[in-house]
């Protein structure tokens, strides 16, 4: 069901900051930039080397730089809980709305989303609830090229 | 200098607990176990699908549970201070002698391993420190079979 490692989610104050650290000690650049409401946040996707170097979607790997946008957003609380550091884990799957269905019907794990909805470059996403992943908050990422694959 | 996501390392209280929930839950397996007294762990490695399915080194991300030998470890202070949950995040690199260097250069991030130790599945693996990447811990990752790539 999970095919690799999507992306991982980084909770930072400044995502003009976060931007300017990880390009310039790692060499990496902004792939994606957004807003995204439903979230609360401002974003950027940050492609690893081989979706970098244009390898096909399946490989592709980001870092996700989150900012708030505001203070009562999910992101937002966990900086003021936890302070900056990973928010979530995303993993690749092959059809998001199959994967919730058999991660409901096996009943060990409660979905924060029950269907999928918009993520980050035009994909389709769905987090799980982190309390019952050992405090690891889990999302699904159906990217948008990869649809019924 | 970073290729991909090797993994996520996440700071669980049972081992076998946690490999039996993402075992079920996703269908997944364990790719290796080990005892890593250096850094006070017992841990597993679960490949995604890409992975599992025999996938060139070069793609392999895994999922890495992990549990502290003791109270007095790094893992085990991690679970006391936060619970469970995500711990790193390990990038895998071409060379990490040289990244390393790469890394010393600049001069914006101190390492926390001036050279590679031995991390999971005979990487030669280093860690960066969190206070100078947002707070997250950073390793990074020379997998075995890529050395020199």
């Amino acid at each position: 069901m999970l095919q690799r490692i999507d992306h991982v989610g980084i909770a930072c104050r400044s995502l003009e900051a976060a931007i300017e650290k990880y390009t310039s000690v790692f060499g990496l650049s902004v792939t994606s930039q957004e807003v995204n409401e439903e979230q609360g946040v401002k974003e950027a996707m940050l492609a690893l080397g081989a979706s970098a170097a244009g390898l096909a979607v399946p490989f592709a790997s980001y870092i996700q730089l989150l900012e708030p946008l505001s203070e009562d957003t999910p992101v937002g609380k966990f900086l003021a809980r936890r302070g900056e550091g990973i928010h979530h884990v995303g993993y690749a799957v092959a059809n998001v709305t199959e994967a919730l269905a058999t991660i409901e019907a096996g009943g060990l794990v409660r979905l924060i989303d029950a269907r999928p909805r918009h993520g980050s470059m035009g994909a389709s996403i769905a987090f799980l609830h982190p309390a019952d992943l050992g405090g690891v908050l889990t999302e699904l990422v159906q990217p948008v090229s990869s649809g019924g694959i």
